[in-house]
């Protein structure tokens, strides 16, 4: 079952393609940043900025592009989502590499390299639909895959919380103002992943209209 | 004034219903979790996330429809709206309930009951409105009454917020690790009233160009 | 090269125009209360949440205006986001405003007053720019403007959020209590500054089509 564009509308798969690729270098310097030793990180931080500022290039390439050329509105409305919603993914993701060098954030909880794992995961697996979005069969499975990354995520994401706000009484409790730190932290790493699925969403919005 | 839809379309007011309906069902059991003994409310959260499940499928057969069957494009992004923000409600709803049970939250503010209260009946309104939605005469009084329940709602919250964050001097402040627990569920609870206001907007939206 | 519109389209310019009038109206109360007196905010408060209904008003204006006039869907989906957007950071000033009288702050920080004269500016830039959309060159210093504002408010904003929760040695420390009171005054304001950005990429995007 053939996923068929008309040829005004082929020209916006690269983009999107790249803005994904552009993701999984992102998520992978955030996955770096969060493993690395404390005077590595501002480095770090700094290239995921710029991988910010070059998504924010490819977004804005495609809303010009989406603007510029006839589509029928029904697609268009699509697509436009589509870019949001990646550029939501990858502006949780550097707002969460900022938040960790900005507050000083020497000491992670481990549940925190979970939570960019999955990320790591979710970025690469969008990144190989993309190109793909041929055949359906395929994306059936990415968005099977993503939706269980999700699941994923989620669960680290609460297993933190609870560390942090009501831990079990053999765990030493941080003080209330790190726990603040932290909570905005792996809040932002979740809306990241959420964002994973609002983009995979988007993609079976596509692709069954397409069908 | 009829509210009319072409044969396309009428097959979604079911799947609407059903949702809101799901909705009331999760609205009362948060209410009965808030005001049940602590040792009960795990058994509750599960049942309001069942319900969140069984939203989920609604919305994901809303979706699927919409992008199946030929309708204005128009009326496609009313009826994407809609489903989105019934979404929104539930997701709300559900993490509410399991905030209280993640956080070991036994001794609520009894303001929390009134905002349950508040989404118990937008809830019961919603699925009131939506069979009904032949007549406008009826839909302005649901547009009304989701507001004024808005207002209710906003008032519990902000009075919440001031006895959390800048208690009056007589009384007795709460530690800082459980002001955050108790916003975090006050807040979401505030969303999900929110998201029934946005409910109410969609639908008169949909009555006016219908009319 | 000239901004078109359908006849019909026109009636909405005049509309967005005062909506961005009203929100110049709260930008300057919001500062205004922020420099005031403690003593003398409630009413200042009063008046931005009287500007707020306005607003309010006008959002629905333009929603049933929206809805009862022909336009193509295209535009319809542009209209619908610019006026949603322009709601969005008038409920985020008003909430602003609401927050600091309901929580006492007395003694706020000086890099909030820098966030509510990037807001000022940035209103003063919107409604300069609703009127005169007949020069796509005009919007264009409009959007860099927008934009180079919306860099000045982050800057304020993380230098707050680090003054907040990860002072320098030689800084007391607040309270932690207090810490969280402010924080949520600073976001708030920081999302008021966020939406005046996509208010400026609806109206590229619109003007773009135009072209």
């Amino acid at each position: 079952m053939a996923f068929r564009l008309t040829p005004h509308e082929r020209g916006f798969y690269p983009l999107f393609t790249r803005a994904a690729e552009n993701i999984v270098a992102a998520a992978e310097g955030l996955a770096e940043l969060v493993a690395a030793d404390p005077a590595a990180r501002p480095a770090l931080a700094s290239r995921v900025k710029d991988l910010e500022h070059a998504g924010d290039d490819l977004t804005h390439e495609i809303m010009v592009k989406l603007n510029s050329v006839f589509v029928t509105p029904f697609d268009r409305e699509d697509i436009y989502r589509l870019a949001s919603s990646l550029d939501d993914v990858l502006d949780a993701m550097e707002e969460a590499a900022d938040r960790i060098v900005l507050y000083r954030l020497d000491d992670l909880p481990k549940g925190i390299a979970v939570q960019t794992d999955v990320l790591v995961r979710a970025a690469i697996s969008t990144a190989e639909a993309m190109p793909g979005l041929e055949k359906l069969e395929s994306l059936r499975e990415y968005w099977v895959h993503v939706n269980s990354l999700e699941d994923e995520g989620d669960a680290a994401y609460r297993s933190l919380l609870r560390d942090l706000l009501a831990p079990d009484d053999d765990v030493t409790p941080l003080d209330v103002l790190t726990v603040l730190k932290i909570k905005e932290v792996v809040e932002t790493l979740e809306e990241a992943a959420d964002a994973f699925e609002t983009v995979a969403n988007t993609v079976e919005s596509i692709a069954v209209k397409e069908a």
